[in-house]
């Protein structure tokens, strides 16, 4: 649990000047931290998914956002505030699906508005403290949705996850890895399958990656191989993270989370969502209403490899996410408590608990 | 499709000395073919997947078998029979899961049997011929199961495909892939979505590459986005080989392949398995008594990659097939005709037809 703990995924440097974050392309090959201190910089690290994982990159914009102004000599807030929704509209443009760059950025906006009649100095001060606090939100939330998350399996069974909601992905225990986590510290024993999750491999690279450094038990398959893993009797349940959950329950996640949720009904196996709510988007009516990101076909056919492995010319399909209708998921976890469908239900009374908690996680 | 037809699979050189094939592991970024002369070369070509798909790895045992003998000196028909069985030994443990490589092996020693009253010549120049029937059968075989096929689909449908049983995976035409072809040669304009098929990924190297120069549509995508592809009604029909189909249907296929099938079921879309009856085991009562070939982990980990792409170390689960169940089968389309559920009469029907058609197909 050591080595786990001394990587960090998102935090501000101690001269509070730049982004500090772990290039999570090089992994597992390389350990490099970059430090991040002009806007296209950040945009460019978002962009490239050298920090990814939809909470990791809301803490990144928020600390992006607070950077962005911090050396502002705008006069009055008229100017400031202008400045501050140029650097917020250049971040959004980063990454169009995971909600929380769009959470993260709307909150530090609201921090911008709240406290226009204080100082610009002021101003500044209180952005990054906002943004101290959705990191430190985070933190606590991937606790408490490893609690909820733990509370429904028992010890030793096999775990099946997807892409990587780890530690690398949020500020710390990652939001499907949160139980697993947790359960290593109590001896649970888990025996977990991790996706390889292409075509950008973060399941091969980052989850076996983290589990490993754990000491957690951990087997790395293709993709295609899920289907034969569960039909052996292997899996028990399957955790995975989230880009953007709709009201109605649907979930956008990486690619390949639909076909998982699938093959999960087929052999009769729990699949859970772990989601802090500031990954529910409650103004998104169903999962038609996500729109999914399509990236550059070489990732699929050359990025990686030593040489190309589909002929040149080939026409590519690569979306990044893809929408798990809510049929196939059993609960949507989150720090305020588990879902249960029918969720259009569900997820309004979790933010009713949500509002009634204050800001208390 | 002159192109196309330039590739030479498998075949027996000129000089009759050499088993000729193009190394399918470095395809697409080479077509070199390699001469084989040697038992080990040939095993070694078989086990490490340079000639592969089941239809031609039979072939290439055939003519590895007559070559293995060729150059005996046995004086009389009892030790040329035991070298024989020697080579069919060595020849059939090169990789355990496809049935055409025993099914050929044991066609060419009921050959040695049926010529046991001959000259060792005379033996030998029937081993010959049989492989050459063996290879010449596969052509026709691939071409009837492609007009089964094409019978059951409209022009201008979306086809998904998994692996590659084309023609680089045959004597011609491939199976899965033949209905595709002869649909090319009719204008039918299908839309072929090839899944790259990990972790060899056979489906990008080498369904892509072939379809590709054949002038077909085809959009390569990552396994895990078969889902996507198919929830956006993109597909009609799911075309797939097999490398072995028991008694009841239950039916082996390069890993990944049950996963395309449930989702299938899923989306409602009809699954087709392509079948040549030598891939039909009926001594193989039910998917559990298939044996699955298990391979290194170097082939998820590592291989193909300019750096590992997991961590040293982990743990890595890679079977080469899985089962899919019958169930989830809409149709096995052989050359003797379509066999619809309850298979295990449909096939049996099957071959009665093919006892009663003789050795004509």
């Amino acid at each position: 649990m050591e080595q786990r703990k001394q990587i960090v995924p998102v935090a501000l440097d101690d001269a509070d000047s730049a982004l500090v974050i772990v290039d999570q392309t090089l992994i597992p090959n390389e350990t490099r931290y970059l430090r991040l201190k002009t806007q296209p910089e950040i945009w460019e690290a978002i962009h490239s998914l050298r920090v990814r994982g939809a909470p990791a990159i809301g803490i990144a914009a928020a600390y992006g956002a607070y950077l962005g102004v911090k050396a502002s000599d705008a006069a009055d807030f008229e100017s400031f505030y202008a400045e501050f929704r140029r650097v917020k509209e250049y971040l959004a443009s980063s990454r169009p699906t995971a909600v929380n760059l769009f959470w993260a950025l709307d909150r530090m906006e609201a921090c911008v508005l709240r406290n226009r009649e204080r100082p610009i100095a002021a101003i500044k001060e209180a952005l990054r403290a906002e943004a101290d606090a959705i990191k430190e939100e985070d933190v606590r939330a991937n606790r408490a949705i490893g609690e909820y998350a733990l509370s429904l399996v028992q010890p030793g069974i096999g775990i099946l996850t997807h892409c990587n909601a780890g530690a690398l992905a949020t500020a710390a225990y990652g939001t499907a890895l949160a139980p697993i986590y947790l359960g290593q510290e109590r001896g649970y024993n888990f025996k977990v399958f991790a996706d390889e999750t292409r075509p950008l491999l973060q399941g091969a690279r980052l989850t076996a990656y983290e589990l490993m450094q754990a000491g957690v038990d951990v087997t790395l398959i293709c993709d295609n191989m899920a289907s034969a893993v569960m039909k052996n009797g292997w899996v028990q349940a399957v955790f995975v993270g989230c880009d953007r959950v709709a009201a109605n329950g649907d979930t956008a996640n990486k690619i390949g989370t639909s076909g998982v949720a699938i093959l999960a009904k087929n052999y009769g196996i729990p699949f859970y969502v772990c989601a802090p709510t500031s990954t529910i988007d409650m103004n998104c009516a169903t999962g038609r209403d996500i729109q999914i990101e399509e990236r550059k076909p070489e990732e699929v056919t050359e990025q990686w490899y030593a040489k190309r492995m589909a002929p040149e010319g080939v026409k590519v399909f690569n979306p990044a996410f893809d929408v798990t209708d809510a049929e196939f998921i059993t609960a949507i976890i989150t720090e305020y408590g588990i879902a249960r469908p029918p969720y259009t239900e569900s997820l309004k009374e979790l933010f009713r608990r949500k509002e009634t908690a204050g800001k208390q996680v």
